[in-house]
């Protein structure tokens, strides 16, 4: 089928997205092509627009279209609290939530022994100059609480201590959350942190 | 956060597409943003292209880049054979398996009741067009076994009995299927439909 080689093409672009594979490439291609001028060429358009602008943040490693992202070059955003998170997925997450009013710092990932993953190959010496060159007075330690995570907030702790104030996100029962349906650790965890009411 | 109104843009396009929603489409485009010269310059660039060239063949309705698709087009596949499917993933799925070495009618959809869908909706007149004026010897209902896919193949064998051999796929039990599995449709269909070893 020689004049399908554009579509084909296209279904195997679409089946390397995280989330698809290759029969729901196959679906969505075939919804794409139906809506062709609704949303196969906007979509077009868009990705060119941002395949041209994207760009990330020489501050903080946030994904944008400018060399200084919005938050950074944001005058209202307090100067002294700086986030850290892994990735730019966080960074968009705490600010869905809308409560930090701080700065960021994108780490880029987690140290790990097996992928041979260090300090350098992350985000973490630039920190280190953030909280060195700019008024920072407290360091909030937003990453992930898996092992990786927590090896490198330790990491993370050895290098800042004495610097600056750092803190953690606070572990425990999430909101809805059921007893019932939680690990081990959770339960252990907020229990340690229980609070006077 | 202005500079992100692009991306925004994009997350909100490709949470559109079937079996993506707002959370993976997130996860795509930061996917699609880390990659982007691999991947996402040449995604905008494959979904202009296809954007430009995609139409359907006026004779069978497959999506091709030609007025007539490659397969109607191509002399090689038997002639007498017009395999009738709903939709084009229905084509494509026929084609993967390689056996059939006709050509197809895609008919767009199936026969509605509740939808409103009647024969003039779908390429149901085209297709009675086809068996006056081709050299069709046997027409295949490779329609789904809903019982929306049911009424159209009725409606269809209603509309050329007696001008043309008409057929169906069979329906038994599915290579690798385990009987505790399948629903008791099935099972009575096999049975029906048993053959002599």
């Amino acid at each position: 089928m020689a004049d399908r080689s554009e579509i084909d093409a296209l279904i195997d672009l679409m089946a390397k997205l995280p989330g698809l594979g290759p029969r729901s490439a196959r679906r969505a291609v075939l919804h794409l092509i139906r809506k062709r001028g609704l949303l196969l060429q906007p979509l077009a358009d868009s990705m060119a627009e941002v395949a041209r602008t994207a760009r990330e943040c020489l501050n903080c490693g946030n994904v944008g279209t400018s060399d200084i992202c919005a938050i950074c070059a944001d005058d209202r955003r307090a100067t002294g609290l700086l986030c850290v998170v892994e990735d730019v997925a966080d960074l968009w997450a705490m600010e869905r939530s809308g409560v930090f009013k701080g700065r960021y710092h994108v780490l880029g990932g987690t140290l790990s022994a097996l992928d041979a993953v260090g300090p350098e190959d992350l985000r973490i010496p630039k920190l280190l100059d953030r909280v060195a060159g700019e008024e920072i007075t407290e360091v909030i330690l937003a990453l992930n609480a898996t092992i990786d995570g927590q090896t490198t907030a330790h990491y993370i702790v050895d290098q800042l201590e004495g610097r600056v104030e750092i803190t953690s996100l606070a572990q425990g029962v999430p909101i809805g959350g059921e007893l019932d349906y939680l690990d081990d650790g959770t339960i252990t965890a907020a229990l340690n942190a229980r609070k006077r009411m």
